[in-house]
């Protein structure tokens, strides 16, 4: 369980969605309000780790991961209040699978791409090397960590992540469940998910019946989401901006609108397109 | 705000109290029940690092802290699961006063001493230069982080703890008490608190009017407490033992006294003591 | 490249190896003087992590590592000024193939096994997929980190290091040759390792030609090597103590015995049996 | 004993100085040659932590420490590799005084203000609270570690650093002077430390008669020093680039100038401005 935003549009300190609005990143770190355990109660706190990972003057992204708690890291606030940057993922993390260290946190990146995951595969450390397998012999030597989330990314990027990213994650999501299936488990993962290129902004939503949800969110609407008090003025507005999250930035707004069930969402220049999402086998 | 445990008997594991009862001290660290914020919703996640001291082979203790959250840490695990100890302290942090640093971690240790402390002081920052400017000239450079807790310690230290400890803790209090005063400020500290020679265990709870209370309670029962099932045979306590907690090991029990508020308590040889606690002024 | 120590005999507090002679492990993590690199210069730091696995009242070892440095780490010194073993290894690590966390600190445990290693398995991160595709079903799982050290360890766990050590360890360095082969590589790799169930010491010494040679010494002569001055009594030694090193504790002394190149060593009650190690074409 | 790189010119990625270069602040992080231990040999290693501080879109710098060493920490390359700033400091440590924490880690950040130390002044742990309590009492507070080179920023800043800087250093180094003479010491103290406010760069080197000298380097031919092959076209080199340094970015250029002893250096939009440094008593 995890907690992560996305941002594309104008360049904006990264501070403005990461640390200063009321229920910000590093806020749901330790008091996420809309994560459920199996028992039906709050799973509030995401202290194992986290990451930023941003598109500034390069088109490789930054990385900054760490695997301390976000809420009293120095480091990252600073950071966030120095970096602007076009698009950029954070995440915090609650550990299912996987230790807790740095190469375990959020977002992983390939060349230009990061990925970032809130969600679960059951039973990954048995399905683990039958995933390892399929991934690519070029791609393979990269992963560095050993969590579900970063298997599933080189998946993706085997099957195509790079020219048909809608494709290739509905392909992952399938042999996901092919492996499951073959270990005799019931199919039982969940993904609320974002991919970018540093262009264009990819998020997944999809889980197996049964499986805890996952939220998620975006909106259009940034800057009176942000400004809980309503004072922020048009002009002050980045241009073109959508920012989608695990959770609303203020526990308020009216302003967030919730990503459907089994959808994949591009955001493009500022404009939202939301399709059915259908695992392929492969 | 903080939790901790104490141990006092016959020499036991450090996993029998610290990571194995269905309450541990580590459960504690993510899912704390007893303390309260000023607005009155519950404290839960003491993520800040953690600490344990214990007693061996050697008149000293050894001390193992880190800046991490006790949650996830193996080391901890490892370290408790082979350790055995006649006396241990156990604590795990949210921070107040004092950065996230290994240093700040309780207990903390000078010569054949341990100290730890659940509470705040208010207005510390402020009061620090003063408060340090009491501590003896060779106990000092011993400061090693800038917590409220360790310039207590060595307060106590100055006004004598090694002779008197219920005398020098007094002062001690007394001490901050006037500190805020001479600030301009109305008295406001809350201290649990326990401290060891190896030999005997003392504890402190106190508080002044309006300040967050901090719980404290004890067992000599500990078995029973631990073994929430019931099926402990007599033959299995440890003999002597006393266990002093800031919230009890199992959410059940009813084998746990409430420290009274003011009070100061000696542990030794298994027999406990209570008496009235009294700050003086220095 | 890394150094460690290997101890077996009557309990000893671990700090009369690990800190407290003139060229302990913890001097060595710092001021190595007998690894060398490929130009011929001296490799004198071992800073990316520790370890320390010890065997006190439990069947299984107890585990303490970590990522930073061992030179200033507070705990590392308390843990050792505090814990008695009658078997332990300790180990600082100079990064070769996988990062520097936690998980890729020695020495790595396996039920009551430990093992530790110094050397390099050369073009590792391409052989990776193919040998941790040998591992056992049900050990595979387990392996936490990215190291050659890790999956060499889990391949002689497969290939029966439990009922025959050395057989198993033979067919481990058997099985990366090959490796190395079928990639189009000339064998390349290097082991100075140390291996243990809790009641006997195995140790290996083994490179391919060309390799970078790794040394290895023992002594049996414990008291007088550690007290560099000469004065400790015989009744101070500890019994049946045997100790195996990268590089001597001290720099001067004539009590250590340099293991030949490709040797397999058997530590048993105080007795060194050395025999010829020859890799085994699984 | 510590390194550390000052700039500033026009904006320029943090890589081409803290990790490209043949001997790069990196590289001096694990391979050091200018400085000396007091029996003569060289201190190569500074691994206790590092940091950077740099001046991009607002008047306050950021600042990235940790504790760790810099030569494996992949955030420090990813934070160098996409930031660009027009002023920049960065420092990997050797603690001297002070424990292995990030609030010891250098730079030191005073509002608009960074500063940070190479060298030792004798005897502080002795020293500190009287040099403490020199401190203003606003600026008291913000002292967050315990190391000589912090204490000395916030002394100096009490002198009227923000006003008039050498006069400022030249006071906090008499009054340092002062402290080891009233101790019964002799003076013995050595300073290679730069200082800004984001407009201008000062560096001071002095060190008392004895003390381990300290070295200092600057170059106003950048491009040539850091290019080591030759082939930097003139209108690639950033504009009114200033670099001074612990030690050269190569180990052959003659591009570098030592500074002398004793002196006060002042670099503004381009221009270099060298005065005699002459400690004053306070």
């Amino acid at each position: 369980m995890c907690r992560w935003i996305a941002y594309t549009g104008e360049p904006i300190f990264l501070d403005r969605l990461v640390t200063k609005p009321a229920h910000s990143l590093v806020e749901q770190s330790i008091n996420a309000t809309l994560q459920y355990k199996d028992d039906g109660s709050i799973w509030t706190t995401n202290g194992d780790g986290f990451g930023v990972g941003w598109y500034a003057d390069r088109s490789e992204p930054g990385l900054f991961k760490d695997a301390m708690p976000a809420w009293n890291d120095q480091n990252l606030h600073e950071l966030c209040a120095q970096t602007k940057a076009r698009i950029f993922f954070a995440h915090v993390r609650a550990s299912t699978q996987g230790g807790v260290q740095r190469n375990n946190s959020h977002p992983f990146k390939y060349k230009n791409w990061l990925f970032q995951h809130n969600g679960d595969v059951e039973g990954f450390s048995k399905l683990k090397r039958t995933l390892q397998n399929e991934v690519d012999e070029d791609l393979y030597p990269m992963i560095r960590g050993n969590t579900d989330s970063e298997t599933s990314f080189y998946l993706a990027l085997t099957y195509g992540l790079q020219e048909n990213p809608k494709h290739a994650l509905e392909k992952m999501i399938g042999r996901l469940i092919r492996a499951q299936e073959e270990a005799g488990m019931n199919p039982d993962l969940s993904f609320s998910a974002s991919v970018t290129d540093g262009e264009n902004l990819y998020t997944l939503r999809y889980f197996t019946p049964g499986a805890t949800m996952r939220t998620q969110f975006y909106t259009q609407d940034m800057a009176r989401v942000v400004d809980v008090g309503g004072t922020a003025k048009k002009s002050e507005w980045p241009d073109k901006a959508v920012v989608v999250v695990s959770e609303p930035l203020d526990r308020l707004s009216d302003y967030w609108t919730p990503v459907p069930e089994a959808s994949f969402m591009t955001v493009r220049n500022g404009a939202v397109k939301i399709e059915p999402f259908t695992p392929q086998r492969v």
